[in-house]
């Protein structure tokens, strides 16, 4: 388990100030991440990689000369925020545009998504690519379904060192394209992780068994299976990834075989013996294997192979030269590099924008009524923490519990500064949003800040809103919540309590009861409907592959939504009994 | 703990074919260990480094350009033999000696030193050094009885870099003495490892504890201590290195923070933080600090912190180009390396002696009873496997069992196939001497060979030897214990059974009785002498630091050799029976 850590919230804070400072030759930090401690010089494209930590030297160890130019860096297994990731491209974008990849992980997906989009508004040229390797995530054909995880190495170094070698921004995606398409991982997990603090594993495996199809974020494996010798695992990841096989028929190779952490560098080796063979047997001639800790998930113990079938160009990017904290490779030199950075941080801030908007009386006193409900939902999250934690974890990757406390954390501050610049109730949740999804990560921090933000644009910073302005806003919320998540009522997910307190909350106002009334027992609607999530097969999301598992759990986001209707609920009730109004 | 393998006794083998394999670009393979896959050019000294496997990186992940010429791969936690050690050696040499250099361990220090008495009889130049870095397994001022942990890595290095820039053999030697010298660690451990096939870790850290003193072969530590925060750990190491100060008055340090195996890189770098803030604050400028896993033991929890004060030569090696299977740093090319090996197991092996000695009919017959002994002993040792592990493991890394086992069962076979080439009852006792030494590695395994063969030496080929010829094969045995071994009865070694057994076996030899019925007084002696060992407190070898914690158990070593003496009364007295003399 991890054993050592100070404050377990400021983990990956403290982490990132130890890894810049044993790596400064290589690294500097900006707010986000890392990025090459050198400019990027001028005509060459960017390579931005990312994702949560916990994965060393993924991601931010691979940064440097032939490898990536900068690494957002989240919190742990979870995914940084839109604003990490655009923080990051920023600092490390030259003048040729910027490439950001992660694995195809839904709150990676997202954020980075939105880093685009707000890279592009800035007049950036940005583009963004999710890797797709593991094969036990999802079934042949449906390729574009699978998570990224080891194969996440051969795809961001292809890339990189295809802007290095100069390439355009649509020459790097191609090559990450081709990369990705010419890749297959197929892993196993022998037990699991311990979160900083925790004090159990995220999962565990039965005595004497392996979970086949592992994930990095200390999901279990899709498949129990009898604990195998070295050479029957080998014989079972060579047969399982050359059986995904891709449309290539070159007979040459990349391949990693890549340990998560507690799988040590001798027992890769004993395996890699085999494997080696088995692949030579089968006519494959293996170009620069890799054998060690490349993609790690904590102290998990499990390994993972992962084949790249090469074709000229893949090959020549695969063998390239590459000197980073923890991956270097034949001899490069500084001689591509541009100057030494100097003020790093100021190239990833965003552009300033004057937020001030115009409020009322009203809308002041309405902002401090949402500031006291974002103070009720901080506090009622804390206490469930471990609880949500413990449901994620049942079929996903547990961290949904910590997300929610961060988020809402940083939100009730955002709030109540708002409130003591004199914003109005749009402005208030506006701020509330942007900082619930900069500081909570995942999935679940994107989707809440773009509920929050649409609900605020709908109420305005004036007047008092009526019911129907609610419900209305209510309403925006969920559409932005369905264009941005990719999912549908159905899937096991934050949706399937938020229709249903959505149409409840229209149907009572319609029906003249007041907002409150009408969110009271739209809350009530919600948590019944959270709760027959648990017969529900997730279709969607990285806890997709355990969908069998999950059955019987209620889905985390579901939960959590309903706990928040409620406490949302109480403290405008008290609210309203304290203005006597 | 330890998931993967195939028959764990071939675990090395398996991991340096896998290792080879994946490293061909540096490494080949030669009997004992590897070399570098290029010659080592003319006039160039060559170091040689090593010791048990279970390490990695090291040591065998640190053989290239700019580090190591070879590397000698024992089993796991456990010395090579001094023919392993020759044989690389002879291979990585060019014309210029050879550096053989370990950490400060009874089995590394015999055979190592064994190893450059034989390279020198063949008239290569060669030298021993032995790394004592270990703050915590002996006090200030008496650094000669320290162990070696991860400052092994900042001694191999510069001397290293030392033969690459062109140093002749005394001034390698000179380097690698100074960069001892300059060189401090303090470790600890949170959880122990399990050695392959084994069910149960050599030890465990009670619940919010941790060791205090690490060592790096499955010992616990020194003293627990309560679970402390990463920032209280940062002080604790940052305190103690720095108190066991050197002469030195440099404020230019190499540091290493390393890893053993489960301790992951975010950790580490969560401890750097505060530990490099530490160093400046105290006046430290660091050097090329490297946080990660450099020396590891499997997959033990647990880290350490190596500082080496640096003058202007040590900073020279210590920041010089190396490029290796694990340890890269700046630019190195192949220029100065010779041509590609093309017979490096030639190149390794011992020069031919003709061994073949006249024996006569009794000879030939006390050959084969002595070879019956043999196989009695194989057998009953491998029964007695886990109880012997299991004795040893309460202060030591628990290894005696398995290599009394490996030992035993090579020194089998060597007799039986001396007994098909017709040899007398010395050279089967020469020839099993050898290959108990060379297979079963360690201290114990050396100590045997070393045994058996001044036995042999004493009963010759031929006749019958009578009591008094055999109780003086036995007192030139103890001698050859006490020449190699550096102990005296009373330091809780094999000496303390050994030493009541020859004076026994002397005192009734002289009173007249026959050889077995004083060897089977004898070995009753040292059944009581063995089991008398429990109240002593050890004075030598790796598990000195643990002196208090052994209190209680017997010597394994002492205990194993009344078990083989009574085997062989057992042995010699069926024979007798059957022989009907």
């Amino acid at each position: 388990m991890t054993k050592l850590f100070n404050d377990p919230a400021r983990f990956t804070e403290d982490m990132l100030t130890g890894f810049l400072d044993a790596n400064a030759r290589y690294v500097v930090g900006v707010p986000g991440g890392v990025v090459r401690a050198h400019d990027t010089r001028p005509g060459k494209v960017a390579v931005v990689i990312g994702g949560g930590s916990g994965h060393y030297p993924a991601f931010c160890g691979t940064v440097g000369p032939g490898f990536a130019d900068g690494a957002v860096v989240g919190n742990v297994f979870t995914s940084p925020s839109a604003e990490d990731a655009a923080s990051v491209a920023r600092a490390a974008h030259g003048d040729a545009g910027v490439l950001l990849t992660t694995g195809n992980y839904a709150g990676d997906v997202m954020n980075f998504t939105l880093a685009v989009t707000q890279l592009r508004n800035e007049g950036i040229d940005a583009e963004y690519f999710a890797v797709t390797d593991d094969v036990a995530s999802a079934p042949k054909g449906e390729e574009a379904k699978r998570r990224g995880i080891a194969g996440d190495v051969t795809v961001f170094k292809c890339a990189s060192a295809a802007a290095e070698d100069g390439l355009d921004l649509a020459g790097v995606v191609r090559v990450a394209q081709a990369a990705n398409a010419a890749t297959r991982t197929l892993g196993v997990a022998f037990d699991g992780c311990t979160l900083p603090g925790a004090d159990h594993p995220l999962f565990t495996v039965p005595e004497g068994h392996m979970g086949l199809g592992l994930g990095i974020h200390g999901e279990p494996g899709v498949a129990d299976e009898k604990m195998p010798t070295a050479e029957e695992l080998a014989h079972t990841l060579v047969d399982g990834v050359l059986a995904d096989h891709t449309e290539s028929d070159s007979t040459r190779i990349a391949v990693i075989l890549n340990g998560l952490g507690r799988t040590k560098y001798e027992e890769l080796f004993v395996v890699w013996g085999t494997a080696s063979r088995l692949l030579r047997e089968r006519g494959y001639e293996v170009i620069d294997p890799e054998v060690g800790e490349l993609v790690t998930s904590l102290d998990m113990a499990g390994c993972s192979l992962t084949v790249m079938w090469l074709d000229d160009e893949l090959e020549k990017y695969w063998t390239a030269p590459a000197d980073t904290p923890a991956y270097r490779k034949g001899s490069t030199t500084q001689r591509d590099e541009g100057s030494v950075r100097t003020d790093a941080a100021a190239d990833a801030a965003a552009p300033t924008v004057d937020l001030a908007e115009s409020s009322d009386d009203d809308g002041r006193a309405c902002g401090r009524t949402v500031a006291a409900a974002f103070d009720a939902l901080a506090t009622m999250l804390a206490g469930a923490e471990d609880e949500l934690g413990r449901i994620d974890a049942v079929a996903g990757d547990g961290d949904h519990g910590r997300g929610m406390v961060k988020g809402s954390s940083a939100a009730r501050e955002a709030a109540a500064r708002a409130v003591e610049g004199g914003a109005g109730q749009g402005s208030v949740l506006a701020a509330a949003g942007k900082e619930w999804a900069a500081k909570a990560g995942g999935t679940s921090g994107v989707l809440w800040g773009a509920l929050l933000t649409a609900v605020g644009t709908r109420l305005g910073d004036t007047g008092r809103p009526d019911a129907a302005t609610v419900a209305a806003g209510m309403r925006d919320g969920y559409d932005a919540l369905i264009t941005l998540g990719g999912a549908a009522p159905g899937d096991k997910t934050m949706l399937d309590a938020m229709l249903p307190f959505v149409d409840e909350l229209e149907r009572r106002v319609a029906d003249g009861a007041s907002w409150l009334d009408a969110w009271t027992a739209a809350a009530d609607v919600a948590t019944t409907a959270a709760a027959e999530t648990a017969d529900m097969r997730p279709k969607v999301g990285r806890a997709r592959p355990l969908a069998e598992r999950s059955v019987g759990t209620p889905d985390a986001g579901a939960t959590s939504l309903a706990m928040c209707a409620h406490t949302v609920a109480e403290s405008f009730a008290a609210t309203t009994r304290e203005d006597g109004t």
